[in-house]
């Protein structure tokens, strides 16, 4: 048997998809519409409170194409909050004109391929890492993944030092986005489809397709990435939420 | 051919995934919300007495994400009394406002890659792990799974030996998360897709992911491993219903 | 190009899924819902009048999970009369309280591994297998199959020894089972997605499990056998739809 | 580079199939009714004409399980018109109660694994296959395929020696069934999601079987043989569609 | 690690389909149809004035077959402007009764398997084709892909010298279709599910199949080349909009 990584846990994530349903939502009188939007701008002013009181982090995005309409990630310590905040949003008059496109559940994991030594749980870079406040850039990209496992290309059959060694390599190529893109790992292994999600945040779109671009041809994903379905959005902050749903 | 491994079987299983209809569920007075509410627990009700006279067993959870809402776990004697509790939830007025999702038929299953010797069924602790009183801890996972047949990787092809030394593996790893993980296997081979589900308990959701994980860098699990949906989810008492299913 | 083997053809048959659509059929008045149980008991009348004069068969059976809540397996000497039956059940009150979920289109086929000599269509036994009365027994299951064609493991490039030796062996098992699990073969290919549907019968069906599953360790099945999805339930006789159909 | 296949291409092609939504069939009147079912006998007479004057062919079927209750193959000689006929039938009063549930577009397609000479263009026999009248026999069977490019079991990597002596081997089985069974084959690269349509036509769907299983065993099917979804069906004429469509 | 290819990066582009709900739309007053199609107009137009001002591009063509009844392909500046003009048609009273059925969001790319030497955006033929204006030819054929990670197939792991004669020999058959297919590749590494999305233009649509065809024996399609789905269709003018819609 290979020896398992060892993972540090921060929040838990939810990544949420919703597409509207406008013929539904054009049925309403633009009073009931303005009384949703309200409901829901409420739900983000609280979910601002607990950003600010450091107890939880979100983003809130539109969606390109037609895999969704917008999308939001949620942070939380446990996955009782997540789930609250998951059944608030259901049970909200927006929802009602929303069709759930896709959803993730994960955690924040960092992966602890890294000499031994301190206490991770110490070190303040790690716990800013494991418990992040979302950054408010412009554009975001998520995708999930696997490790294959499939003939020779069998992650988890590759001894430590070689995953600890491709690992590096693949850190490297992410440093020289430093300031360009914001990565967040989220690790889902017994919690959803794929064993990762991948976040990322940039103010410039193409910064995505160049990131994940170089990082095909390097040996891990090369050989070893098997990658779902890709989401990109524009951010889409509270104030600007009734021009995005406005309609005549 | 290879030598088949013997399986011990105990009660059948149901596992049943459902999303609530929101926005018909709304549209209800909150009398009738009630009527629905008073129903299922009724069932509910039932189930415990069948629990409490170890007739059966059952497990009730919400479900992080768009996978489903809720999601409840049913063990009985028989395939006929496991489709009658699955037709007498369906036809509650609760039914009528969710939308199957998902579901998994099998039966509690001991795999019996050990030495020969004694009667099985005669030990008591076979006997609590074939007819299992479900634990009520705060979190549940499930996912099914088969073993690959993929070229080299074929687990039907492998000497009854070399199974047995990477299944007794594999145990050691559970072994080392017992009191803190519980987990059920259900075998499914001629009743549903995969072969196996499993589903684990644990009043740490993290315990399942570093479990999962920490199994996947094994053999049985890295080379021989397919596994399907994960579903996680939280505790859901029959007495907090009224506020699961609560809206405005 | 490897030698074709040579099949024996008898009966079409349609197995047909459906899933009931409840609140559809609540809205029903009770006289409404008793007319169209009644209409379909007419139906069953006339098919047990083709099996009792022995110019076809049917099955109906639930089925347990979500996958449908009933299913009926249909034998004609014509893919026309499999046709108007399926037509025929369409246009009833029932159907339109059922989801389609699944259906499968093949014809009762023995595969002929066997030695040469006597004209097969000339013996009582093979005849009576061609055309067969379905069995009463208390469950069901049904799976489709195909036989690999990947790489190493391609079932249509071995030569026509190998192929009748492991069919021989897979056969033995089977015998095992006489008297316990029936076994209804019939061929698709040219008529539906895969190349065989497996239909089987048993009073117990933990023996469905014991015979898949013993069977998945003989090379045939572990090296070469492909499967769909598997569904498994329980007798339905026609004096009990009522009692499956009740809602209040 | 491998040497490419040539191909004749004749008339563009549309494989069109429809299941009924018989609860809204039945709400209409027996006058509507009539009325839907005598404007799409008025679209049949015209595809006749344009059958007798050469210029197209058409076939209409119906389809056995669930995939579909009926379906129709259209040959013209563009896009454009094929475009035209497919707008048409969308928007008769029949296409209204139908559910869209598969359709293919191609060209009907010789392949040029022939040794060189005259130009195929001026050869009377083969421009009856290219712009071919359909038969109008009592059973249709049609799946869509691609040829494998899968490790060692890559078909566009074989030189063109190879692949015209398999396809040659090929056609000889196809032979054995002259008189039987007669094949269109359509080539849809660049037009649908396979490469190739298989539409045949018998007086007897047992000849289907036979020969596809046959062909399976042939090395090009073997070996580079990937096969989508197949359907079946009994010959649907317009004097027989008030029989088909009628509901009480 | 290999050495990952440079691209250069245009605008950004969306691919959009739609099915029409022809029962709802025929449900419309003619008046009411004619102010959805002049306001659909009203968008083509502000569409066209962009293009005349080279501040984008777009083009507008029916799909054959059931995966669409038409599609659009918009070409801007920013992934913003894209999202916003998507939004707007969402908007619209056509788009109520469309059916989304699929989307594609790229962006234009050039490969850069080139010599070094001059900067690429200072050259006039490349912008021209970074930000093109769309032809107004008769057919579109759309289809995404991937380059294979596979095994021995794994084009990610090649250096860069045979990835670069691979395409060249590639780009040598393209080019023998100069004046008759028009070729626009967009990245989608990072945007949508596969890597690429190739949109061809020809007056005739065989072209698409020959050029797709001969491509599919070159190495790297052959080998390396996983194709999505493939849509084909003719122009749609705007002027066409009112016969193409029209319905009794």
């Amino acid at each position: 048997m290979s020896e398992a990584a060892k993972t540090l846990d921060g929040w838990y994530s939810l990544h949420e998809f919703r597409s509207m349903n406008w013929t539904a939502w054009k049925s309403l009188s633009s009073d009931e519409r303005q009384m949703a939007i309200s409901e829901f701008q409420g739900l983000l002013e609280k979910w601002g409170t607990a950003e600010n009181s450091k107890t939880g982090s979100h983003a809130l995005y539109t969606v390109v194409g037609q895999k969704a309409d917008f999308m939001f990630m949620l942070l939380r310590p446990t996955l009782e909050e997540i789930n609250e905040l998951e059944m608030e949003f259901n049970k909200t008059m927006l929802a009602e004109f929303t069709i759930p496109t896709y959803s993730y559940v994960s955690v924040v994991e960092l992966s602890n391929y890294l000499p031994a030594g301190e206490d991770p749980y110490q070190n303040p870079e790690i716990l800013a890492r494991l418990y992040p406040t979302l950054p408010k850039w412009k554009h975001i990209c998520f995708y999930p993944m696997d490790k294959k496992r499939d003939g020779e290309d069998n992650w988890y059959m590759l001894p430590m030092e070689d995953r600890r060694s491709m690992m590096r390599s693949h850190g490297m190529i992410g440093r020289q986005y430093a300031g360009k893109v914001k990565q967040i790992i989220t690790g889902s292994v017994g919690f959803d489809d794929y064993e990762w999600g991948v976040t990322l945040f940039s103010d410039d779109p193409l910064q995505f397709k160049k990131l994940v671009y170089e990082m095909r041809f390097d040996e891990v994903s090369a050989r070893f990435g098997d990658f779902g379905s890709f989401f990109v959005g524009n951010i889409l902050p509270s104030e600007k939420l009734p021009q995005f749903l406005h309609v005549n």
